[in-house]
C-alpha cells in the first residue's frame, strides 16, 4: 500500500469508523458468541499473496463486529468505563505516523517533553500540591503509564528499593532477601485486585485491612495493623490509598491514613484509577484532600477523562525514587545530553522500555474540549447517576448498596438467590452490567449481567433519555 | 468534535499522515532542539475554552516536529528499526474506534480470539513447534505483550513462581524468601539491559555468562556457572538466550544451551526481540533451531515485520505456567463462561489489566502484505546491510566488528580515541546513529552519533539508493 492507496482507505476507514460510533445503538452491546466463534471463520495461516483491502474490510464486519463487546454503547454499564473521543483517534493517528519510540529524550525530544508539560498540565487541573509537577526545576513530575496496574508496581517496587537502601545503610550486612521477608506492604480490602498482584510480583506480604462500614479504610484499622506487624518484627514500607474502589467506588481516608504514612516513614501510593478524572472540577477536589501526605498518585485519563486507552497518568514527588529502582544505562541507550538536570528518560520511570507518543492524545483532548469542556462531561455523569439512583429509590423492589459519590450507582434487588438469577435470562442481552461482591451477597455496580429483565428496564429507561 | 466534523478532521489527517511519510526524507532526522526547549513555546497551562483543530494541527509543525526523531526517515540508522506500515496505521483507527478493553474474554471475545488465532498465524510462519500453538486445545499458545521487557519479566515470575512451588512442595516448611534468596537466572554478558531490569524487579540474583567470540552464550561457560553456584548452594531456574543481540545482532547456541536447561529442569526464555522476524524466511529458520527446547519464545513484530508499537509476540508451552503465577479473579472480572477450556482471559498472562485490540494490526498487515510480501521485505533489507558491509570492507579505514547475519551492520574506525570523535561535530546532523560497546572501546551499529563525516558518507551513500 502506496500513500496515495493510503489516502484513499485512510479516509474510507475514516467514514468507517464515523459510522461506527454513530450507529452504535444499533448493535447488539454485549455479543451473541460461544467461545471459539472467531477459529472456523478465518483461514489456519496467513495468506501467501496478499488480500485486498475490501477484504479485509468485509470481514471487519462478518467476522469481528459479531464477537465484539461494544464498549462505548449507550448499553454498556459493566466495569468502569473506558474513555473514546474524537480528539483523541485523531491523536492517536498522528501517533501512530511520528511511530517513534520515546524511551530517552534523545529518541524523541518532544515525546518526552510534551509529555512531561501534559502532566504538568493535568496535575494543575486537579491542583496537585506544587511538589508534584515537575516546572523547570522541580524535583517531582508525572509520567504515562499504560495502566493503573503499572503504576502500583512501579510505586511498590521503588518503595522496595527504597526502603531496602534505607536499611542496608544503617545495617550494611543486611540481604536484599533478609529485607524483603520482613516487607509488608497494605490496601484496603476494597483495592483492587491489581494490588495484590503488584504484591505477588514484588514479592513482598500485601495485607488487607478491613475497611470500615462506608467501604473506607481509617486510621485506626491502619494503625493496629501496623502496630501489630511491627511487633512481630515485620517492616511495613507501602500503603496503597484508593479514591474510588471499583467495587463501589468508595473512598479511604487520606486525611488520617496520610499522617499515619508520614509518621511511620511509609510510602503512600494513591490510586484514583476511575475517581481521579473527577478532581478537575472545584466541586469533587476536597475528594483528593490529603495527596499532599503522598509519594506516587496515580488515575486513569483513559477511564474518564475523553482520552483513549492507553492513558495512565502517575505523578511522583522524588522522580529519583523511580529512577533509582530502574536505572541502568547500557552505552546504546546513552545520549550526550542525559545528565542535564532538563533532561527526562521517561524508560526509567516504567517497567518496559519502549513507549509510544501517548501525551499527543492528552495535548489535543485538552485543547479540543478545554478545562471547562472536560467539567461539564463530568458534571453530566455525574448528574446522570444521581438521577438513576433516584429511580432505584423510587422503587421498592431495590436498594442502593453505597454512596453515590461520582457516576457509579451500586444497586441489589432485595430478595435472595440473586446469583441464581443472574445465571437467568441469560440470552436477553440488551444491557452490559456486572456483579460485584457486597455482604456475602452480590450487589452491581450498574446491575449485574444484562439477565434480570427488571433491571434492565431500569437502566434502558435511564439510558434512553 | 461530533462525527461530521470527525469525518473532515479525519480526512485532513490522513492527508496530514501521508505527506509526513512522504516528505520525511526532507526533514532533518535528529531534531535541532536543546533540552527544556517545548516548555516556552506551550501555554503553562490547559486552556479554559476549546481550541480548535486548526490552531492545534499548526502547532504540530511549530511546535512538534522541530523536536521529533524521525524513525522512519531513510537517514535514520539508530538502535534496532521501529516497525511502521499503513495497514498497521490503519487497523490502529479501527482499534481506537472499537476501543474495547480486552482484559477477559467476554470483555471483548473478538479481541481475545482473534489475537489468540493471529498469534498461531504467526507461530506458523516461524515453524514454533506444535506445543506453542493454541490451536483447539493445545496447552501452549501466545499472547501480545507490550514490549520484550515485559515479556521476559513475565516469564522470569511465571518461573520464579514454578521453582517455588516445586521446592515449597518439596519442602513445605521452606518461606518464598529463603528460596527467592537462593534463586540465579542468567543470560549472556550480550543480553539485553531489560534482562538485568527484570532480576531486578523480580529481587533474584542474574548472572551474566561471559560469551564466545562470536559473543554468543556457549555450553560450556553456561554449565561451569551452573556448577558453581549449585555447589555454593543457590538454585538456577532461569535462563535468557538472546537471538540477535542489541549491540552486534549475535546469535546464543540454542543447541548448545537449550539440552542444559532440560537437563538442569530450568526455565528457558528466547529473547529474539529483532531478529525473530527474520525467522519467517527458510533462509534465516535454522537460527532458531533449537526452540523446542524452549519455556517461552518472544519477539517484537513492532520492529521489524511493519506492525506498528506496540506488539511484542510471546508464546509459551504450556500457558498455566503465566496464568499459574497471576491468577487472580474478583468477582467483578468473573463471567460465565471461564472455565471452559476455550477460553483465554489474557490478563493473567500479562502485567497490566487493560489492554487494547491489538491483533487487528497483525491482521490488517499479515493479509495485505501477504507471507511472500513480508519475506520479500525482510530479505530486502538484509541484502542492503551486505551491501552496506562490502563498501565497509573496501575501505582501509573502516573494520567490520562482528559477523552481518541479518540487518544490523556493526563497524569501526581502525583509529583510536573514536569516543572523542564522538562528540565533535555533534552539529552535523545528516543521519542519526549511536554507538555500542565493543572490546573496551566503542563500535557503531550503523555507525555512532550522526557526527563523523566519512561514515556519514558512507551510510548516505547507501541510504541514498
Amino acid at each position: 500500500m502506496d500513500a496515495s492507496e493510503f489516502r484513499r482507505r485512510g479516509k474510507e476507514m475514516v467514514d468507517y469508523v464515523a459510522d461506527y460510533m454513530e450507529g452504535i445503538e444499533g448493535r447488539q452491546v454485549y455479543p451473541d458468541v460461544e467461545p471459539g466463534y472467531l477459529r472456523p471463520l478465518i483461514p489456519t495461516t496467513a495468506p501467501q499473496e496478499p488480500d485486498t483491502f475490501e477484504d479485509i474490510i468485509n470481514d471487519v464486519e462478518k467476522i469481528i463486529m459479531p464477537g465484539v463487546t461494544h464498549w462505548h454503547s449507550p448499553y454498556f454499564f459493566a466495569y468502569f468505563p473506558t474513555a473514546s473521543s474524537y480528539p483523541s483517534m485523531l491523536a492517536d493517528m498522528l501517533c501512530g505516523a511520528i511511530g517513534c519510540i520515546g524511551f530517552s529524550w534523545a529518541a524523541s525530544p518532544a515525546c518526552t517533553e510534551l509529555e512531561t508539560v501534559m502532566m504538568d498540565w493535568l496535575g494543575k487541573m486537579l491542583q496537585l500540591p506544587e511538589a508534584f509537577l515537575a516546572g523547570n526545576a522541580g524535583e517531582g513530575g508525572g509520567v504515562i503509564q499504560g495502566s493503573a496496574s503499572e503504576a502500583t508496581l512501579v510505586a511498590l517496587l521503588a518503595a522496595r528499593t527504597k526502603v531496602t537502601r534505607r536499611l542496608q545503610a544503617a545495617s550494611p550486612g543486611l540481604t536484599q532477601a533478609a529485607i524483603m521477608e520482613k516487607l509488608v506492604a497494605y490496601s484496603s480490602d476494597q483495592a483492587h485486585s491489581s494490588v495484590e498482584r503488584a504484591g505477588l510480583i514484588g514479592g513482598v506480604k500485601l495485607k488487607a485491612i478491613p475497611s470500615d462500614g462506608k467501604f473506607a479504610m481509617r486510621a485506626s484499622a491502619l494503625q493496629e495493623a501496623l502496630e501489630r506487624d511491627k511487633a512481630a518484627g515485620l517492616i511495613p514500607f507501602f500503603v496503597v490509598a484508593t479514591l474510588g474502589t471499583t467495587s463501589c467506588c468508595s473512598f479511604d481516608n487520606l486525611l488520617e491514613v496520610g499522617p499515619i504514612c508520614i509518621k511511620e516513614d511509609v510510602w503512600l501510593h494513591i490510586d484514583a484509577a476511575y475517581a481521579g478524572s473527577a478532581f478537575i472540577c472545584p466541586e469533587f477536589r476536597p475528594l483528593l484532600n490529603g495527596v499532599e501526605f503522598a509519594d506516587s498518585f496515580n488515575f486513569n485519563p483513559h477511564k474518564w477523562l475523553l482520552v483513549n486507552f492507553d492513558c495512565s497518568a502517575m505523578w511522583v514527588k522524588k522522580r529519583t525514587d523511580l529512577t533509582g529502582a530502574f536505572k541502568l544505562d547500557p552505552v546504546y541507550l546513552k545520549h550526550s545530553h542525559q545528565d542535564s538536570g532538563l533532561i527526562t528518560d521517561y524508560r526509567h520511570w516504567q517497567l518496559p522500555l519502549g513507549r509510544r507518543f501517548r501525551s499527543l492524545k492528552m495535548w489535543f483532548v485538552f485543547r479540543m474540549y478545554g478545562i471547562k469542556g472536560l467539567q461539564a462531561y463530568i458534571r453530566k455523569h455525574v448528574q446522570l447517576s444521581h438521577e438513576f439512583e433516584s429511580l432505584v429509590q423510587q422503587d421498592p423492589r431495590f436498594e442502593i448498596c453505597a454512596e453515590v459519590t461520582l457516576g457509579l450507582v451500586c444497586f441489589r434487588l432485595k430478595r435472595s438467590k440473586v446469583e441464581k438469577r443472574i445465571s437467568e435470562n441469560w440470552n436477553e442481552r440488551k444491557i452490559y452490567v456486572i456483579p460485584a461482591p457486597w455482604n456475602q451477597a452480590y450487589m452491581w455496580p450498574h446491575v449485574s449481567y444484562p439477565s434480570y429483565p427488571e433491571a434492565c428496564d431500569y437502566i434502558c429507561s435511564v439510558s434512553h433519555q
